[in-house]
């Protein structure tokens, strides 16, 4: 199996990030298999979906709205409402795993590949990637 | 790696279509390994629930609720509420990962593997299936 | 592939049920790879999450607010508020796939592996664990 990990800066805001790009450079000359997505953190999570026509914005503004942040969490260190980041990690899961097919994940046009981190206390981020093939 | 593409008609409607006896047949005579169920589209979704006893409408009454269709939703291309279906596959992820035992995807009783499809402006879905054993 | 399943005591109250410890066993001495968990339940789910802290009861108390148990579901068999349950794997997929490096899932140091049961009319769950390397 191939593996590695990537360090991103996420920053201090809650963030949308693509590694589309990323992802297509560790699959290309990988020929056919499954790529593997895993960020190893407890308040962050991964989604497919388009970028740059609002939907960043708009996923942000429904997690805001799912989970409330003036709800009274019983996990209480952190910012406030560092509470609701700790849940969202069991709506958008921290792993995704996408078929590629000679060298590229078969991603359709308008579908890219984000890190989704609401945390305010934590700048920096990995993800791990893993390719297996047949 | 095996893989191929599904062609489904999905309609003009928010949908739930029924997979499992495509991703049956495509694991026959497979043996042991995973198989990968990706949806290369960026406003649908999978799910793995019960089909047959109302559910089908309980989830798809669901994302209405969670995704309200009214959100002044900044991607605002395509139909009224099209912002909400770019939001869906955030929540329900469109790739899935099963495993397949003697040639069989391991599902409970219950389970069913379900394509969801909230919007209205695509009438035709692809969904790649793709295997790996070891 | 290596495969086995697990048998989970989960009770009948609405419980999170952690499976670290079992996940880590299955994969000593397995090397690279990708492991699988899974659930083959139509009323249950997993997920990626910090325990301890409070948050198991943050994510029970999320999931009654966004799946209202009194919601008229279609889904009416079993008791008040099933039909709830039936969703809930939608949101929280049955299924997750972590990479493998040296024996050891790759998880972060705030990670757990949870199976989440909503469902207070099944006291015993299944989750299979499955294995593939290169």
């Amino acid at each position: 199996m191939k593996t590695e990990v990537l360090e991103l800066h996420t920053g201090r805001e809650p963030a949308v990030i693509d590694i589309t790009a990323n992802v297509d450079r560790f699959c290309e000359k990988l020929g056919q298999g499954l790529v593997n997505i895993f960020v190893p953190h407890a308040t962050a999570g991964l989604a497919l979906i388009e970028i740059g026509s609002g939907t960043e914005k708009d996923l942000l503004a429904t997690l805001r709205r799912l989970l409330t942040e003036s709800e009274p969490w019983l996990h209480q260190h952190g910012s406030p409402g560092h509470g609701a980041d700790h849940v969202l990690p069991a709506l958008l899961s921290p792993t995704l795993t996408i078929p590629v097919v000679d060298g590229r994940p078969a991603l359709g046009r308008w579908q890219s590949i984000v890190v989704v981190d609401l945390n305010r206390d934590n700048l920096n981020r990995q993800v791990r990637l893993s390719f297996l093939s047949a």
